[in-house]
């Protein structure tokens, strides 16, 4: 089975059930887990992470620390990325992910190692860089404006969805929705803070976490003038299906439909 | 015909079209023009408006100043809105309107008006209280949560849609789930600032202004818990088909589908 594990920052570390569940999902204690903390300005991030998972019981998280594309493909980040059972992205500024890595052997083998099973969990910019049509940079509101988005190539470990993160917290509703104009076809699933959305083998969504994911379809969009609008302006977008999902719910990628547990009756 | 303007607050003075469109539906420079200022709690709301109407053209607005109930019934009042084409409702507090005017001959005045032709416009809270479920109070968010809107019932000049204003700027797209989830048979529309819905004969909306009004439909909504969740968490709620229409664009209330202009073709 493929795993993302896709969270919207600002994990609650004194309650953190998402980050358990990766490491359960990766093999627990004996699980290798490596941190990518490069998305990050601070130096300390991959040694925090080091701390967290150890503190969740894994005995040997590795973080690679490296910051220069010259360095990504030393033989023994290969052989590290070749080694895990669990990746996990930082959080940060999601070019500097890309930028340091875009074009790598070391990009090939993450991708590599998500295809034969390999957990791959990542926060903020480490959610942003799972898709393949990747919000680079956007501005806030709740209204699709023009440019609201810029797009870039992530890693792409699936092409289905487009992640946007910080959801609620940042008021991104409208960046994503002119995602989703711009690129119908995609999904935008917007994650909230202290939330996750785990995508299993690229087909189901299960929600973890305190918040909602907010899924954006544009398969019944109607109209839209996208392509005539400038300078920044409102867009117009007739037709964008919503789900709201909390914990417990999930979504069928291929049908494109939510499961909402139903009422508990006694 | 029947025609509700409704505004989502801070209208720009500067550039004040929308306020043009009300005075030029009621019937331009001789129209008798009255102003409500009861949700505002400044003496000064009713002589702005009628200042304001004044530089529009309009001979002879009238704002009506009382604030009792007792007051309401006054045989002038009700004088004043028989004679009236086009009554503007000033923002403020929507409870202040509605505890006010609630039962009295007045409001029943005002609905007959409305009904018999008279132009209905109001901003900010005068837009709330046109519909017949009312937003009373709220939160912001994004995301749905319990009890992130009270209702109470508004005038009613309409039942088929729930208005809610200030809507990107003060970020209520959650509150307006919310209250869509809890009456799938309405429809919300969310006024952005400095944008207006008009509504005509109730079967069809235009958009007039900067920015963009959001329709939320609950009619393909196929799940919620929103009668399960409890102390304010996130509500799930599965189908909602947003719009977000600007200038230009309309909306059919009967058959919910909106028209964007195609793009212009030269």
């Amino acid at each position: 089975m493929t795993t993302l594990i896709a969270i919207g920052g600002a994990v609650n570390f004194e309650e953190p059930t998402i980050f358990e569940e990766f490491v359960q999902r990766a093999g627990g204690a004996a699980a290798r887990i490596i941190v990518l903390p490069q998305a990050s300005s601070l130096a300390a991030t991959g040694n925090e992470y080091v701390k967290t998972f150890r503190k969740l019981g894994v005995k040997k998280p590795i973080a690679l620390e490296f910051r220069s594309r010259a360095d990504a493909d030393r033989k023994s980040h290969l052989a590290a990325i070749r080694g895990a059972n669990g990746i996990f992205i930082a959080g940060g500024t999601q070019m500097r992910l890309i930028s340091l890595l875009g074009g790598t052997k070391f990009e090939e083998e993450l991708i590599a190692a998500y295809r034969r099973g390999v957990v791959i969990a990542g926060t903020s910019a480490g959610t942003a860089v799972q898709s393949k049509v990747m919000i680079a940079y956007g501005r806030g509101g709740a209204t699709p404006r023009e440019r609201s988005a810029q797009f870039a190539a992530g890693f792409g470990f699936t092409d289905k969805v487009i992640f946007d993160q910080h959801f609620r917290q940042r008021d991104r509703l409208g960046r994503l929705a002119y995602a989703i104009a711009m690129h119908p076809g995609a999904l935008g699933v917007g994650v909230d803070e202290n939330t996750a959305a785990v995508v299993e083998d690229d087909t189901r969504i299960l929600v973890r976490g305190r918040n909602a994911i907010t899924i954006v379809d544009g398969k019944h969009m109607n109209a839209t003038n996208v392509a005539e609008i400038t300078n920044a302006r409102p867009v117009a977008v007739s037709g964008l299906m919503i789900h709201v999902l909390t914990e417990g719910c999930s979504f069928d990628l291929q049908r494109r439909v939510a499961m909402i547990p139903s009422a508990h009756v006694e």
